[in-house]
């Protein structure tokens, strides 16, 4: 540290070209010390952005490298460059290792267990949490990178989400600090596998009033009963949570419940036409006991379940975009080359037309997910923001891909031209985490104030 | 100005707590005299928003109230201070001069004339432009100002588009030093009214190639003929941009026409079922005289016109975000009163499917239009952009005004409920500045590098 | 029955024309006997029908010539000649005096009673009743006529259509003999217009449950009590169905009520901005006097009103399919001739695009309330049949007139143009005679079995 | 011509059990030799449809049982008594025989090679053709047999139709009379598999001006080599239709290929997400010889291929309404049954909402289906009719598809709920035999008499 005569010196130096009555007013409005601390931090193209912000703009008109599925420059614009650089290499990642194999594991139902290490080494799991070994980004990257996986393949995107956000999340928010320290840092290294078990099979996504599934305090153990249907990552997950109901209490409570534990069984579910790649478990617990060292600290009513569900939500309107951008990439490149009465058919008035379609809608959902993202992080988001986006995301995904499969004729039939794989991913994605119809009954009863559920 | 001594002092005394080698390697990397001059300017809003964007966020959670048509929140964060006032204080004047007289004079297609003195006063004509009387706002405001007129009513919206924007805008960008001296300021009071007339009755939106009006040069002065069709103020217009293509060179000129100017004649349109208030006129030019001093300076090719109309266009766009939510709000209040059955129609899953639609709509457009502002804020608009943001707007919006009539039943034909005028509208904004199949092409062009135009 | 002999000489007489080789040959292969009996017990129509469909169905290919609305050629294909010939009769009479007065009109709100005249020479009013001078047509040529109508202007449609109808409908299914006397023969000459009272300021077209009008009979006299509201025809008919709530039973009951009746007001509704030539009303009765001579007689119940809603439902579907024939044919004339780029805007992709989606839409349409009249011309329709119909044809119309209304660019707004009116009217019939809303829940109580209004 | 005396004789006989009074009445009202002479000229068949026609129109309101999928009762209603019987057999059939398999073998993309005897026994093969061995029935019992099959199963009905229609059509429109008695009546049969040869890797629907396969003759000897691409069928087939250019007169002739013959080679097509069943394969001509005798003798020019495409076309709209229909009937089902918040889903109004969307849909398609089988049958078929419906049909079983699979939830994306298969397949039948885009210039150059295609 500097002495306060050469402090001094240096200050003078510094700002001698400095307005100091502005300066000195500025100082009674602003933490000044904190603002240098913080502005210090910055990279070049955060202080870049920051002038750019405060002065409203250049006026200089700049040449941004035409990026296919990011319309409005929302990636090299608003990103970080650290979180820029951290896009890329997911992005990369994918390119390289996965697009490669999905379509084969895709059309066989099977899991490419490969990959795992490769998806540990980039360091992205339980992005949002702090502390485990836990990056602690925004939400917003977490979102982007969802949006990234999905737009590679929107299983594998789902298996990331069953581990980083509903399983570890289950955690993260309702273990103790004793179960966080003994689980979250294996995971986000995926040594340890999680699944999330809440969904039933007469038991839909608005899960709460029904859950049949039980649980009972007996002699110091819980006894548990009942089925779990669609859980992702079942068949080989290690550790389980189980969300069940006490008979006495009728409270939601949550278990973590290890693949080897005498009274759980699981089968995998077969013949699916979406998501092929998920490993989607039917699991029925038989007198199933765990140890209440097991139980989830924290997890006392299905409010605390909720807030597992309501963290992810917006996950899940980021990975329709990604599903709905790989789709209209890869279609736009099949345009341009595939001919037809000798020109390449994206010439003709009628692919445009579904081209321009379709990006608008990718935009549309690509600026809407931003900005529900930074709600987010501003601490505004509620359950309606993130049922609005699901709705509205899942929705236009649908009709992308759609397109997308009708300008690639009958070749959009064939999973090695790579948009089949999303036409049928994208309606898992339009049911999971609450249909339509349930987001939408959400989101009319915040704007209505009347519960139209039944 | 302190002299160096109490500046040292001052110094110490601002910054004995600021870590001094942090600020010295910041000194290296950023403009540090700039960068007070720049905080010093900021409100304590923005001030708080720069700390928070710096920061990530506070983590508190803010509960903001709820804003019918602004369910993302849009308005109260991402706006100044200054701004969201005068956000509000437009809306306020619209709700309390414009809404209550508004159908009266849509039904009789007629312009409200006595609103324009009060217009001048809220100050926000030419709100974009830099001196001449301008208030030199972001484009971020302009829209959203647009949306808030276009919100109580579209044909105001047009009005104030047609002067502000592209009038005073053809001579704000294509004028001389001279012709914006004496045009601007008056302009900007609505003391002189303006129109534009390039749309001819064979020639639509993509004007460039065949317009059909003439200007030849003879003696010193210069000679138009021609028609031009559907011309917004055209009928009470003090003075009016011509656009005409010289003869010999093909080149296309632009001219500043003086309402009593022989050879020039305006006839009323009539008839027309959406935009009422709006008074189009058909013009005739039959060997109308103009004086060279009279020629916009600068406007020498279809280039020049063509930036007049791309400043323009997104605040197209901004119109249909706002038409779609003045509908929006209006069925949802609606909703909420109207009983049937014995309780109100909000309560009834279609109509809640209607509205959350409409809501899904509204706010992907709000955030689309939100980032293609910034774009034209940052220098980084071009065309393609406008045009997609035009092509999902003016489609989503008549979606959007097309459901809010559903949910309203008979009585949403009826004017006085506040909803068919938005669906007549909606058809005006769908197809000016270019219909979607222009706009769609322009987009296709820019994407797949293949122009389908023909 | 007719000894041997004279048969014989009967049977001389019958067929000396005949050739008794065929005849012998045909006796072979069917029942000549219950031929006999079977074609005896037809009437006119339908032995006409039979002959036209014997000669129909030759097996050489016939060119019919293109006709721009009939695309599937169900007009010239499917009706008797005296019924094609009345069809093309009364499409003449629209075309030469309705067609050309009809945006005026439109413009004002104001109706051409100069126009009622010649509608009475065309002898289609009360086309299907038998008796009282009505002409005992089928209801597919009702529906045609309707389409006919509708397809040059929907207002004029549902003028006639309130006439005929429902007025006309009400005495003919709940008047005693001496009503349907003493009224159905001057109403069918429109000597006597008609009106039909059942829908209420807060009560829509589910109207059964919640009627607020009262009757009460005092001293031999009914005495009416409440508002109407969107009566058409009512501000200058001259008697008026009105349908009230008997205050003790709880029973609806009919009434004729003369125009000049003390205790009877009518106001016009203003500022519509779809079907602006239909006049309609808000009625007040206050201690309106009725004598129960003018009480319908054999309506006692609202499921008597329902019968009269029920016959006039699937009209509402062919003027939904009338108004989108019009728009369309409009639209495809103006992109045949109308010019960008130097060609016909009919030939490029986009606009074709547009027309073959209205075309089959329409044609759909068209098809639908065929087999939908069939139907009802044989005993077989049910409520949820017309309900699925009016659904599907005010939808589609309203996607219909949509695309019409965009390939004409700016001009789709004029009323001159002749699409605009086809576009606000659209709204109009889409509410009417049950919202889409209520209409969907009919078929689906149908389908399911599960009763979802409330 | 007999004599009077036999002539009353054969009368005698012929009428000793006619009402002569019922007769007599009847001669005053219509022409007897007329009919005698009209009635003489039908065949079996139409006999029938005019006894039933007869005895339908009776006034009478006659109830009929709900038939879930066929809302217009256009089954029960409009075929005669034989056809309906057929339509129930095959109906029966593969409800008992198809049904139980499909899903298994769509999962394992593998072909049921059991049923083909089953098929053959049902006597449907070739079902419009007269002569060897063929049922000679009409187009518009072919087009519901269609929809019958794709109700089920859409594979199984492509194969069918790649047998009864292409293949056997192609020999049948363009044999000669030696081809077609070798041929023809071992394919009724299913003894020898055909499949159809027309598209071609670079070269789709709009095959015509593009096609790349050669043929040449040299010493009497055809020589083909080319590439096909699709070929339903192709990996089993005995024998195939083969269309390829000649290089010197650029015409397009057809073969019949054994599946032994030298320099003729298949690959099946991996990787499908639709239509799993059908084998499609990759056809490689290597100066594949072919003898004259083999060359379709009446196939010169691709106006001959045409014909077989337009026999056809028809038929694929009908399996479009199949697809709809099945997806719908299993959709409609499970929501009566299946629970959310404690009732039935079916009694929401959101679940309603989609059924009856759904409904109308289907509704519309079978009748326009419907007319347009009888325009085919009168032989006013014109190549944009067809083309009409197909866009229409394949369109909205998009439409209806993809509501089934939505109001199933999750579950509607496992096969074993029947509807997941129907979402996949549908997307097939909308991009085979000429994508929505080509079909939709063709009508678009019908209608407005330009061509758009370049």
């Amino acid at each position: 540290m500097a002495n306060i005569f050469s402090s001094l010196k240096n200050a003078y130096n510094l700002f001698k070209h400095v307005d100091f009555d502005k300066l000195e007013a500025l100082s009674k409005k602003v933490d000044l010390p904190k603002i240098v601390e913080t502005i210090s931090s910055l990279d070049d193209k955060q202080i870049q952005g920051m002038m750019k912000m405060m002065g409203g703009g250049s006026g200089k008109k700049k040449e941004l490298p035409p990026i296919e599925g990011d319309f409005y420059h929302l990636g090299d614009e608003a990103l970080k460059d650290e979180d820029r650089e951290l896009q890329l290499k997911v992005r990369a990642f994918l390119e390289k290792e996965v697009k490669p194999i999905v379509n084969h594991y895709w059309n066989k139902a099977e899991f490419p267990f490969e990959i795992i290490p490769k998806l540990a080494e980039l360091n992205i799991c339980g992005l949002t949490y702090k502390g485990y070994g836990c990056p602690g980004k925004s939400n917003l990257m977490e979102g982007i990178l969802a949006m990234e996986m999905a737009r590679i393949d929107t299983s594998i995107s789902t298996f990331f989400g069953v581990q980083s956000g509903l399983a570890m999340g289950s955690i993260y928010l309702c273990g103790s600090e004793e179960q966080k320290q003994q689980w979250l840092p294996l995971m986000q290294q995926f040594k340890i596998i999680g699944a999330f078990g809440l969904t039933e099979p007469e038991v839909g996504s608005a899960a709460a009033g029904g859950l049949t599934t039980t649980c009972k305090k007996i002699d110091g153990k819980w006894i548990l009963n009942g089925q779990k249907k669609w859980i992702g990552n079942a068949t080989f997950a290690d550790i389980l949570i189980i969300w069940a109901r006490e008979e006495e209490s009728g409270d939601v409570k949550g278990f973590i419940i290890k693949k080897d534990n005498p009274g759980f069984a699981v089968e995998k579910m077969q013949d699916k036409m979406a998501l092929r790649i998920v490993q989607n478990g039917i699991i029925t617990l038989t007198n199933c006991e765990v140890e209440e060292a097991d139980r989830l600290q924290n997890a006392n009513t299905f409010k605390d379940t909720a807030k597992v569900l309501q963290m992810t939500r917006a996950g899940v309107a980021w990975q329709a975009v990604g599903c709905a951008r790989g789709a209209y990439e890869n279609a736009l490149d099949y345009t341009r080359t595939r001919k037809q009465f000798g020109k390449p058919i994206a010439s003709f008035q009628l692919i445009q037309n579904h081209l321009v379609d379709m990006l608008s809608n990718l935009t549309a959902m690509q600026t809407l997910c931003f900005r529900l993202s930074q709600l987010q992080d501003q601490g505004l988001l509620k359950d309606e923001h993130a049922s609005l986006a699901k709705v509205f995301c899942s929705s236009r995904t649908r009709d992308v891909v759609s397109s997308a499969r009708e300008v690639m004729g009958g070749n959009g039939i064939l999973l090695e031209y790579n948009v089949a794989r999303f036409v049928a991913d994208a309606e898992a994605i339009y049911s999971y985490e609450g249909t339509k119809e349930i987001n939408t009954l959400i989101v009319g009863r915040a704007i209505t104030g009347f519960s139209a559920f039944v």
